[in-house]
């Protein structure tokens, strides 16, 4: 990567079409990629540049277990938008890369018509890293596709781990496919992200619509239930705010997209109205700042020499009862010279 | 409080009796939960001392709503265990403390027969500080009370906020209080402390015994739908390991507290013979080493004089989208001279 200005970056990204475009958007999500200190600098730049750029595109997160239908889903709605006008780009958070470096969700081949179309950008999951790192890479990444003129950016997770939780962290609307079926609800609770979730979809409704009723009907109920005693408890009445709902739909027959699209739609509306959708992207960018500044100090922490030279014995003399936790870690803060 | 010797300090605590015994926890506590550097250096000296004294004990976590019946079921559990012989050590954390300096679950005269006698030491939780540094004393306080020789130490919380998962994270065993009452059983999947919960105890079971029965029969079928995507679901039909189970009682009218016991020894006796019991005693000391590192940092990166200069602009930059979050962490991290 040869180490050019921030501004000849910018402008084929910002103002290029097509091909010329494309390969801006893909050298530049490369770039930010990159672990090398001088591309980091690079790309910290290139960020700054593009920031004024971003935050007009509707930012949404949708996960759900393997099996349940999101590559058929996202197809069908990134196919129904950009016939509705709108250019879409479809990013993927793939905790399995993480832990084995292969990649279920990035095989563009699942969506195959939105994959070859001009106004889809599609690009799998960084295939290596931790999942704080990979979720860093693809928020910067959905920052570059903003600045590229797509207004709608997907961001697809799988139902594995605490992705959804990354997903839902930054998107403006996290929804939730699920099965007619009332068992995985429960599970959905018992992760949180049924708790979390702005929309709950039932997807393959065709296959058994009276599942598929009963299970709307329950999560619905459970959705009124978790909200309840939350933040939103007092605003059940409220018509200026957003309550979580469950509807169905059938991707694989293309029912239902439009209507999964009114309800994002009014969505939109409703949280710009009351300014949520902007507190909650601030409170977004700020948890985003602590986490990595967190992930930071630890690196830096377990890479210090004394430390290094210590943890070992330390993590055996915990182990072992020989000496408290809170001692132990007295001490290792000590000798990485961090003042308590 | 005057610079003695650990010896001093440990020796009656160690092998005084009665007020004397009694004087040192005490005096011992408050060395602990001091905040002074000196007095800081002196009790992790004491907590080494007292380590090798510690880990016979049965450590018993219970949380439960407000009006569960917290305290009516622990006297009556209390002073049972003292009839069979045991000492009982009652340590509260109460995230209300943290918040108001108050302490709704510090007031002894809760807990009327039990807190004057002479084989039971009840100690309210630290009354301000951090949930995380109230967790800390916590967990000291339950050393010093088994290097005394109690051998049944109860931490009780009450269900607001992270303090369940925090008395969980210093048990053997987590009992969960409910009432007969379907609805609270979804409020405690969706915060995720049916999931970390040993024992589930349906208290105030006279009321509605109908009730009672449909709450138990449910929960049960709850904890057997969480068990089965988690670990323990392969185990189903392995009788060497426990298996969250639910059961009534009624503490007010002293009703089945002898078969809470006998759960809990039965859950003992399993958890020491397949390991389960010390794996979990090591993965909650390095657990509470590494959180009391991160804090550390935290702190002393928030310390540091350049940070404190910068975070301001900075929090301000990030919330008005002038610079990426990614990019503000690293550029704090670097003034704080920490390399990533």
């Amino acid at each position: 990567m040869s180490t050019i200005s921030t501004t000849s970056w910018a402008e084929p990204l910002l103002r290029g079409e097509g091909p010329q475009q494309r390969r801006a958007i893909a050298k530049a999500i490369t770039l930010l990629e990159s672990t090398r200190a001088d591309h980091r600098a690079q790309a910290d730049e290139l960020l700054t540049a593009l920031l004024p750029h971003t935050g007009r595109a509707f930012r949404l997160g949708i996960s759900g277990v393997p099996g349940v239908g999101k590559s058929t889903f996202i197809e069908a709605l990134g196919l129904f938008l950009i016939a509705q006008g709108h250019r879409v780009a479809v990013l993927t958070i793939d905790p399995s890369s993480t832990v084995s470096g292969g990649s279920i969700l990035g095989d563009k081949t699942r969506m195959e018509q939105l994959s070859v179309h001009e106004r889809a950008y599609i690009r799998p999951s960084p295939s290596s890293g931790t999942l704080g790192g990979v979720a860093e890479k693809t928020r910067e990444a959905m920052l570059v596709c903003e600045a590229a003129g797509y207004d709608v950016v997907i961001v697809e997770t799988v139902g594995v781990g605490q992705s959804e939780t990354a997903v839902a962290g930054m998107t403006d609307m996290f929804v939730l496919l699920q099965l007619p079926n009332a068992g995985d609800e429960l599970q959905a609770i018992k992760k949180g992200v049924m708790e979390i979730a702005d929309l709950v979809v039932i997807n393959k409704a065709d296959i058994d619509p009276d599942a598929a009723t009963r299970a709307q009907a329950q999560i619905t109920s459970s959705l009124r239930l978790l909200g309840m005693h939350g933040s939103a408890g007092h605003s059940l009445h409220d018509e200026s705010l957003w309550r979580p709902r469950a509807m169905q739909l059938s991707a694989l027959r293309n029912e239902g997209v439009d209507r999964f699209w009114e309800k994002v739609a009014q969505f939109r509306t409703l949280q710009t109205a009351n300014g949520r959708l902007e507190a909650r992207r601030q409170k977004q960018a700020l948890a985003w700042m602590w986490e990595r500044i967190e992930t930071g100090l630890k690196q830096a922490f377990r890479g210090h020499p004394a430390v290094r030279e210590q943890l070992p014995g330390m993590v055996a003399a915990v182990t072992e009862g020989r000496i408290a936790a809170s001692t132990a870690a007295r001490q290792l803060l000590a000798s990485a010279s961090v003042s308590t």
